[in-house]
């Protein structure tokens, strides 16, 4: 992948800065302030013991997620879903997505009956915050899993490998990673690739946004994306081998 | 791909039987009834001139989509989101996509300043609703666009292409072409392809439900889809060949 | 009553083409597809072992009805009420005639604590929809019925009769039966009846539309009406006495 | 008809004491305090200028009717809907009876481009609240109109006609008007009559509760009704002709 | 204070005339409509056996409020709040607020396991209708209480004192008691004080609507305050001494 | 005031830590991220061109406020209002009170017709979430007139003062400023005090949450909550004199 300059002056295959701060909150049993440059989403992981009626007496815990963006994270505010009484499509799809993403990655039995739900809230919008959510509320369950492991709640280790996640587009004609908001409102094609640390994938949504794509442009697509989440995940190793810095 | 049979005894890489019944209702400007074996979705385009407010005076069309369940379309009745006041994330999630699909290969310009909406009522659940929803959609969209030709409100051809979809999986271990309900609940992986005529992509959206997979899977499972797509192509265009009997 | 023709030709006490076809739907335990001329409402019941809370222990079932429309059944494409988030006046006063009508036939001491749920949705609408799904509800009815008994879940027979329903109105100053939509919107009189197979009343509901009416119409309507409810009870039997077809 | 004793030594064809007192808000264009009995409602009508959106420019006004029950009006206190944040099924029947039957006595023309809402609160129920909000809604109709004419803001006479209801109903085994709480809740039938001063049906809504009924039962009931909406025809003259006493 | 003449041609420290009816529901075990001129509320108190689950098995009772507007309550109408599917911030603040005073004179171990809901609804509003509804609300609620005791479902004395309130403003410079509806649209200042029988302060709510308030004036404005709850004590001890009419 | 230490150690009239950190956001036209202890507000402020349509031609110009918690925010997860398709009572109480205490320092006319939004999200909670939002939205909103300025967007300067907020209680009989949580879930009594910056006031609201109190009381929880506000002021003032450092 060659390295011709973007508005920001990334090379096409360069991430934004990434910055995962742990312990943002005091209350919560894992919190992370995650940002993908402007960026900028913080995840709470809450743990209840117990599961949803549906699930009881089996032995089987569960993850879910809640994503939603603070009115004015946006260039222009937006009205706040709980005013308008309804939450927009959008919302669904995306927390949904990071649900699905974190799940492939827990073992039910080892969580035991405990329920870990990860509420990703978009403070700063620019570009990726579906990407960013998964990727710092990777690092948020870890620590809530921890947290349950302190407290010998744990039947096992509940976490079979990690997830991170990057998007990736073509704008201009130009395949490129991690798209910043002005990149992505003019993309052709719109890619959301969801991995694990051990390099398979968990989700991959490509949509033609202006035009159709063939099998290799796809290809080039993906590529970016697999080496994109490599670096997340080298990040997300990182930030849970450091000591978070009291607040 | 081999054709080792499966619970319906279709082979590996075999579609259950496509039906297209055009001109199912007698108001809509284009209807269609689509079955995928015992899956039934009943599509209707509704036309009406102008679009939505911030649309007016561009000059260009809007195309939609809603989907929906009846609530005894599945084995077991479930609520109806009109008595619950709410939609679910599903439904949301199901809807967007149909709408962006079709959008891939509308003209906006040529479609004049005239809105059409598909409606997508699922009757029967059997699997692929989605897929069926979509491949049923882009015929009644192309019933649509006749009667406004008919009527002379077009600037010019509003569909650039055709398109399709359909889903494929792993069960088993073994990757397969449209799954059916119980093949599709008890899928490792599952993945739905919209590609146009042309044979571009359109949507690729893969989900680990159950083992993250990797790139060669991956690419079995997009030659799959690639394949049934090619085949709901030449059945769109046969349905759209045949004069639809009167009912 | 003299036959001077209609629209469609009819005779002024003639019903349109009424079509009755059992197992529409491969889930449900009763299911009809019934057509009144252009009308078509799909009906599906639905059997519950168990009964609603206020009601457990009491050993009686429970039979109840939910009518809705699909948004491109009308000329017009309308709303969506899921989309909405609230159910329509018309849409609840009609769910609850439907499920008053069937109740007015069932002993549920002999159904024991099950709960049969009808859901009447309307496919298209061309006038007597609500007839229409109360005549096919209890053709399903009777079939949920025969599905419980085949299970030996039944404490006797819960059928005391049968229910069916027709419209009767004056247009242009002249009563005639079972309008069709052109009629029914021009209508000054029209009137609802909900008769049991032995020919006795179970709602009767007359609105003046346009011009109040006085006794002796009501009873010519009333006339009508009755005569319109035994053909219907006619056509129920024999579509019960049938061996459905096989999808 | 005999007079055998009721519940509350009424005979079977006499009405319970009605009250009707004009004037009882002082905003409201026309406000009434009805009383059947117990049975207490409370009506205000509200003139605007101007007529809903897809009446304008035609010339005509606009009558419209909302129900509600204050949570206490019944021996157990129920829920609020505007808790709910949804109306009932019920709700919205009564409302719309309401609007039909007073509908049926306005020439829109005469109106002009008003609008007038009747509200009609239940501030205690004992059986008959529709009934006695449609008698009550009438006289606070009138006096909106001639509201409206102290101010020429009229084109002729907008009523052509008085409207009054009563129900009547079969408890055990015996025919009876206006049925109080007690009576109506054993009833085996029940049937509201709504007519003109001049004596035709407006609506005639007849239910089987827990009998179907023949023929001779229904006229019987007819009967009963015709003679109680003329008595009260004769009791909302006697209010209207009355100069309403100040507050 | 003087005694310089008001709209009305009160003095600036004198309640408009105060009506408390009690019993003026059949149903309720407390009601009362109580009115602060043309401000006119029906409080209805209605017994439960047992609390909401949050307190079961604790021995304690619950109060609590909703407080309500009918439509035409006030000079225009305004919409449902039922229709429009929520509640507004004003009707919250204000059932929050009713309750919250009726809380403070209640002995929760004394009143055992039982639930009191108050409802208050503006029948006709002219200012001041959460003061009139709180003064009348206790009223209520003593009848209420007055019922337990009779059953032998009290613990002991649930009432520790009473509770009474007034509105108190600035109005063109001057401070003055008990704001009518067009002195309260014009205030500068408005205070709302709930007070005890025994003179202590439950509530006081003061908002500077049109200019900030200096201490002087706010202590002036709590002297009004607290002469007029006093004298709403003794009003309520009158009422509560009389044997109520039967209606 | 003594200063007999707190469970923080804090003397009984001495603020927890303020932080008021500016341009937290990107995008808005003001915004502040303000912190009292481990209470942290996020406070964004949008303009926009206009006014709602109620006040359209008027010249002058709308200022208000939303407040909303993340789920997360509290010791324990709540739900969040969008997900429950309603709003809170305590959530619109405070959202009005944080509107109104803002517009009483703001000069319409000056303004001109522009609209300014006060979004105040508390990211985590510990006791005088209402007062720090207050306290940190005016110093958004002058940040926003300053962007207005700017622009020469005003007429005027239309900002008459600065208004900031403090909450007081009595803890263990002990009267006491600034609450934190564990201090203000048992207090007995609740005053949140609102002043300008020339030392007036905006609201008081003082609630007997377990004992009603005095007039002395009062007076010195006043007494504090004055002293607290002209701190506030101070630390207001100082934060905009400062040249805010760039993220």
């Amino acid at each position: 992948m060659s390295s011709q300059p973007r508005v920001d002056g990334r090379a096409l295959d360069q991430l934004r800065e990434v910055r995962i701060t742990r312990n943002w909150l005091d209350h919560a049993e894992g919190s992370v302030l995650v940002e993908f440059g402007a960026t900028r989403v913080l995840v709470a992981a809450s743990v209840t013991e117990g599961v949803p009626r549906w699930r009881k007496g089996s032995g089987l815990g569960w993850v879910t997620a809640e994503y939603a963006m603070l009115p004015r994270a946006t260039h222009d505010r937006s009205s706040r879903e709980s005013v308008k009484g309804k939450i927009g499509g959008r919302t669904h799809e995306i927390s949904r997505l990071i649900g699905r993403s974190l799940r492939a990655v827990v073992d039910y039995a080892a969580l035991g009956e405990n329920t870990i739900v990860l509420d990703c809230d978009v403070l700063q919008a620019d570009g990726g915050t579906r990407t960013a959510a998964i990727t710092g509320a990777y690092v948020a369950l870890a620590d809530a899993v921890e947290w349950l492991r302190g407290r010998n709640a744990l039947a096992g280790e509940p976490l079979t490998d990690s997830v991170a996640a990057i998007s990736v587009g073509v704008v201009g004609g130009t395949p490129m990673l991690d798209l910043a908001y002005t990149e992505d409102s003019g993309a052709d094609v719109d890619l959301n690739v969801v991995m694990t640390g051990s390099g398979r994938f968990v989700e991959v949504q490509g949509t033609a946004e202006a035009e159709p794509f063939d099998r290799d442009l796809l290809n080039t697509l993906l590529d970016l994306g697999v080496a994109g989440c490599a670096e997340l995940t080298t990040l997300q190793r990182a930030a849970l081998d450091t000591e978070p810095a009291a607040r």
